[in-house]
């Protein structure tokens, strides 16, 4: 799979997706991301992106025609699945989606900043906007790289059975019960003494039973109890 | 402000705190971030700080020795308004969090990997738990990261009149509406004719339906049809 990303600050996105998981995709061929610094499209001397904004108010919008020019480069060199911009009026970013992207071959990320990006670029370009949550963020690169992550670590080979996605929390619309590791006893905080009982039927029901517990708890509306993404 | 942050992959933190607001906010005093290296206080030679699952099952679990220690550490040197832990199933985060965080001193966070952290250390140190949203990543770091950029850019002084936080997405309980910026005409597509006019009244009232049009459209819930957050 690959990511094109389009960003004002390349530098940002350095770490985040050169190390841990991401990397060994990367190294084993499985995942190829592209980072595009916007500001070599910028016009003028000062390679300037952005520019105020009509009708006045705080806050500078990234002006059209060096996305536009950067946009054409990359789109006629490959067939995107989808033309993504992250966004906070964006639909909200959901395992689904993720599961979803993941089957594609190729993702072109548009990060924003400042106040975003000229309207004119998301009616003529984007076709999936994104938000990665009820937040906003200095710019899309944060988000960018989430989605790189939450895709990536999806696509076959990249988790080994050991960190396996499938019994995340949200693949079956339930939060991931506890979990607890040696010693079995801490400070006087003892493990559930089901999991040390080695009886694999009874473990796997009671962990069903604190997923659903939990979920109730925290997210009855991923249990169809409320709005569902 | 202050964060510590503690982690098993600390350089995957260097680029995404070290640049524009953020570096900026750190350059003049406003917000201080600590990266503490779990591994540093791993068990054994190997400085192990994680194992098996008790009940078995796919995924390691991160010890509650090292995490203890280092958070013994941390607790007896300062006083943080907040304990918190990146995970899947906490409380999805929003801007209402992140303006409410902002207003604290110091912030602890905790990033889980693998299959996330005994569920004693939650019980004995976590006072918050948060999502940044419906959808699972390779660690807890980009969530970090997130929660400092989204907390730390609403810190006085952090952001200048032109980036400013006011008119944002979600401040208000709307989305933001559409803006523009020059040339006045790309390409055939016209900015609205109402933001040329000069006339801020009007130009006030057209932004305030294009929100609330846009979050009808996108998210009626945050309208209050349904859940909020």
């Amino acid at each position: 799979m690959h990511f094109d990303i389009i960003t004002v600050l390349p530098e940002l996105l350095d770490s985040p997706l050169s190390h841990s998981i991401m990397q060994r995709a990367k190294d084993d061929g499985l995942l190829t991301v592209a980072i595009h610094d916007l500001r070599k499209y910028g016009i003028g001397k000062h390679r300037s992106v952005d520019d105020y904004q009509f009708g006045g108010g705080a806050g500078m919008v990234m002006r059209c025609e060096p996305l536009a020019d950067l946009l054409d480069k990359l789109l006629a060199a490959r067939t995107y699945d989808e033309v993504i911009y992250l966004t906070p009026d964006g639909e909200r970013f959901a395992q689904r989606r993720a599961n979803q992207l993941s089957l594609g071959e190729n993702l072109l990320l548009i990060c924003g900043h400042y106040k975003g990006i000229d309207q004119r670029i998301r009616d003529a370009y984007v076709t999936l906007e994104i938000s990665i949550g009820d937040y906003v963020l200095s710019g899309g690169e944060l988000a960018a790289a989430v989605v790189v992550d939450a895709v990536g670590r999806l696509l076959p080979g990249v988790l080994n059975d050991e960190t396996s996605a499938l019994t995340d929390s949200f693949q079956d619309d339930l939060l991931a019960p506890p979990v607890y590791t040696r010693p079995a006893e801490w400070r006087g905080r003892a493990v559930p003494p089901i999991l040390l009982s080695g009886n694999l039927p009874a473990i796997d029901e009671w962990r069903e039973n604190e997923a659903e517990k939990r979920t109730r708890e925290r997210r009855p509306d991923l249990l169809g109890e409320g709005l569902k993404d």
